[in-house]
């Protein structure tokens, strides 16, 4: 199933979501609007303010405030992404060339600075000050996961604890915010706001589990970057730590962060990384999250919204970018 | 006067702020704690925690929001110190070496996402919305105004206004707030807020105004970095902007922006720039921003807090660094 039959219960919303994100562009200063404009061509599949709003739909509620946080939501990602491209010094993003390469990084940390206040400033117009103050935690955690895995590149004596709490950090943590808030803003019970909060966190882990494997599969036409590229920029993911543990004599992985300009040893490394047996016991984890995440749904009155969150554990574990 | 005696009636508060600001560094992940140890190191005279703390002594208040709130106002100013540098690829901040330089450009930019993220958290402790957000807003101000800049730069035609404006957004925003949100925790009735309001704008446009000539003056080892450093980065503030109208003809500075390899002739703009009849038109400006913010002052009732800010405007213009 694609995202557009997925997102059918929220189409409406989402479109007015997009109309919101587009308001921002038409600001008076023209180098901004430029950037902006870029910066939604090249944008993504929006998953995550569609799990606000089909988060929202188990509490009959007013949409506007609920729409005004998929907004947030989706800026917050924006911001993220347009800084992780400045550090990771990546030139394009989905195929389309990234801020920091066409305008230079200077320019791209402070339009990244700007539609991250953006964001805030559209959850202040939520008038929650929970979910206001839960959206600054997760900007904090954002850049926290990404601050450890820079400090922890090359380091070949990484726990899986370790990966875990970085890649909450820097993705289930905004997946998290994104369903817990939605189901806040609807006005659902406790019980029902938890049970979203835990179906997104754990829907969170493994699409960036997911992300990590398709990091090793693939053609670099098809992915739109270089395989194994994490393990090129000395970032441990879920599969190279598998590898590390089945193979703990000899293991080119740390071998190649000793000598980083070893290419034949990064070869080595991605060679056995992508073999099926260490591919399949990371999908195997990423399943075993899915199965969380839907268990935390089914406790939820069914309905169309509950179905297409559902859908949406399928595609994120079945998705191949 | 000193700051330490102009901050007299706000001591033992600033002291809590100062606390609350070290809270911050015994966070759980070592690099970070670090990296915030050494941000406040080499952190400035916060003037503008001290301005929301004198700003909320008109009115009677439980002091906790309003100190939570200073706090907020400095951890923005550190945040954007650290963009700043990076952006501006400066190695030395008062005497010490900067984040970008000591950690690498990568780091400094996450860094400050999460100090970024961190003053928003604070100021959600406010539990104010509209307090929080002007905050966002204020952060919306201040990258834009960054933006300009850079966006600005080794342009020639620029005019008065833009330049006001910038100063407005890059610095003057973020006295505003901590003026006037001081005032609007305390309880003050709206005519004190806004007096206060103008008086934070206006001594914010005379403190960048000052800074900018101060860039023109004294020796290297006085200012801890070279003279007309702002020209040299193609960036025209008030005093070349005067120079630029008193010399209309042949101007070196329009001709060192198209040739920025030309030392001699930013040297003939630096001296240009440096005479007397020049840096005096630029301060009587920021004299005349000066006496319309001390009188929203005087609007207000006199006490030791108005004597303070009263002293912090002739502190603010007669500063050397």
């Amino acid at each position: 199933m694609q995202t557009t039959e997925i997102y059918e219960p929220v189409v409406e919303q989402l479109a007015r979501v997009e109309e919101r994100l587009k308001s921002l562009v038409r600001v008076k200063f023209p180098l901004l609007s430029e950037l902006l404009g870029h910066v939604y061509e090249s944008s993504g599949k929006r998953v995550r303010p569609a799990i606000t709003l089909l988060a929202s739909n188990f509490h009959p509620h007013d949409s506007t405030k609920v729409e005004i946080m998929a907004s947030a939501v989706e800026l917050l990602h924006v911001a993220t992404l347009i800084h992780d491209d400045t550090v990771d010094d990546s030139d394009f993003r989905r195929g389309k060339a990234t801020i920091s390469n066409l305008w230079g990084r200077n320019i791209a940390v402070l339009v990244g600075d700007y539609i991250f206040a953006s964001s805030a400033t559209f959850v202040c117009d939520t008038e929650h000050i929970g979910v206001i103050k839960r959206f600054s935690e997760t900007i904090m955690e954002l850049s926290s996961g990404e601050l450890r895995e820079l400090a922890d590149s090359f380091n070949p004596n990484q726990t899986m604890e370790s990966y875990y709490q970085r890649i909450y950090d820097k993705t289930a943590s905004l997946f998290t915010t994104a369903g817990e808030t939605g189901a806040i803003l609807s006005g659902a019970p406790v019980d029902q706001s938890d049970a979203l909060k835990e179906y997104s966190r754990e829907l969170g882990m493994a699409f960036q589990i997911v992300d990590d494997i398709l990091d090793f599969e693939g053609t670099p036409e098809e992915v739109g970057k270089p395989i194994g590229s994490d393990l090129a920029h000395g970032i441990l993911t879920l599969p190279a730590l598998i590898a590390m543990q089945m193979y703990p004599n000899d293991n080119p992985i740390p071998k190649f962060f000793v000598d980083r300009d070893d290419r034949d040893m990064l070869s080595t490394a991605v060679d056995m990384v992508q073999q099926p047996v260490v591919i399949d016991a990371a999908f195997a984890v990423a399943e075993e999250r899915c199965s969380v995440s839907r268990e935390a749904l089914l406790s939820l009155p069914r309905n169309p919204s509950r179905d297409s969150l559902e859908e949406l554990l399928n595609y994120v574990i079945t998705r191949r970018n």
